[in-house]
């Protein structure tokens, strides 16, 4: 059975998103991608900065509420249905619960085939990033470089610290049948 | 049975996205606003101009192809399963095709009680909105003002040419159960 | 003298970028479109949350500190210079000192013709164009409304609550010889 | 006299805007970071793709015309007067005219002491991080990577590709006094 699904999880700044966009580049076929921020910015404002939704806290860390859970349940099961009605998909999340994370997926895309990738980048690469981008929340970086790993089981690691997106992608596509 | 998806459709500036952001704010429960943009977002860069996927001709036409229209499907079937799985879902679209593109929308959504909303808005005044949101290419409020409607079934009808985003949200919002 | 410089002041969401925008659309000649937004991401991160900076308050206040309020002055002695450097420029601004902000900018555009247009908007209006942009701070509109508008002198007066961008900046534009 | 202005030229995608927020970041006084990006969103929607303002060519060539020059030398005036009202500016450019373009600033800029910092980037490595960025139009970064040095004079160097943003930046801001 042919790959339809990349799961790209390593915490932020880490460079999941362009490996996503470089893996569009270097498969032959359409990939789509998504991530959970397009998630996020689909909830209503007030879920974007409240207990029932997500908060950041000052320091970098990321609270989840239990309205936000459900509507992200929900969010995953159309990921999966979007593969499942034939598009090939990438999927760039923060597993912020580490294993537990990875098992909400597994759950929600029973039945396909996935290849699971853990993006890792050092923590004080990751934070440097994070100031080159702009961001004006801090510490998100460092608190998720090791901590969204814990537990998960992956096919394939790449590691951003001293390699380019695009070379990562190209090690992840050349799994891809 | 509740109403668990609302579909906006309106042509380009008229209106739709504010629209979706005030209905998220009236409504008393949690609704996930997606839309077509974050679709055409999600597509590898490659497809978002070219023959296979999305290209804007000059004068503010857009043309669809095939591998565009596969990966819609997909994705419109991803979005129903969101919905199914519990999510209020407001959906955000341009029907390009009018009563065929409703036509692939109840293919998709079948089984779930949705709320269709005509988002209208005078072909001169989305001119005008086109060119005070700064978009480059210009002409597609014009061109696709009318067109988007034509043999559309909505259960409602608003019109933001005099009416404010907010004030269309509440008379939607109204007919929520 | 040709007037080389048109400064719109108004409250959040009144339209001004939108006026803009039209704006340059409408007048013959280019003009460029210059704002304290862009002046805000201009300043480091660590500034643009701070007391010293500038800071949101909760219920849609603003407030600046002394170093915002420097680097200001410098960045409108640029916007000076570039229009007695020969460009056309239209500035968008929110005077929230009222007349103190415009003696500012009286101050740093000395000797040039200067438009002075006021951009008006219902209060309720404002904030219900708040919520469609989806601003995840709100209550900025209502603020803002009237007191950007104490104590200023205007040459021009335009309102948006009913009437649009294009329409205003057609207004404004038939003052420009 | 200490430096009030840094000047970051480097191609597309060679890494300027990271390090200038970095630079921010690390400098312990307030710096400004302006670029040529802005310039260009300042522009009229008409300029912004036309023969008379700016063109991407369709291998990633850029073209500038009579207008943008004209109201590009009076937004360079305008940076000038902000760094002599006081303001400390990092100055982010593509000198895509090599030497001429370095004497347009150095004209602008009489009188200033200002830090030339070239910017390099493998054309290979900058190629594939305009592909990780997601840009539609390519073939900039790897036309611009070696041309825009060319003739010019600098205070410092640094190269990205193997070297942090954050790690630039503090080269940089060791030369500041």
């Amino acid at each position: 059975m042919a790959t339809r699904v990349i799961v790209l999880n390593g915490g932020s700044s880490s460079g999941k998103s362009g490996i996503a966009r470089c893996l569009q580049a270097a498969l032959p076929e359409p990939w789509l991608a998504v991530g959970v921020d397009q998630f996020i910015k689909a909830l209503p404002a007030s879920l974007q900065a409240s207990d029932a939704g997500i908060e950041l806290t000052g320091d970098g860390g990321v609270k989840v509420g239990p309205e936000f859970m459900v509507l992200e349940t929900a969010w995953m099961e159309g990921v999966a249905a979007t593969a499942r009605a034939g598009a090939r998909v990438i999927i760039d999340d923060v597993f912020l619960g580490g294993a537990a994370s990875q098992q909400r997926w597994l759950n929600a895309l029973a039945g396909l085939d996935v290849l699971w990738v853990g993006v890792h980048c050092d923590a004080v690469v990751a934070a440097g990033r994070e100031i080159s981008r702009g961001d004006r929340v801090r510490g998100m970086a460092e608190l998720q470089a090791e901590s969204v790993h814990r537990g998960v089981a992956y096919d394939l690691e790449v590691d951003t610290t001293h390699t380019e997106s695009l070379d990562c992608a190209r090690t992840i596509a050349a799994r891809i049948g």
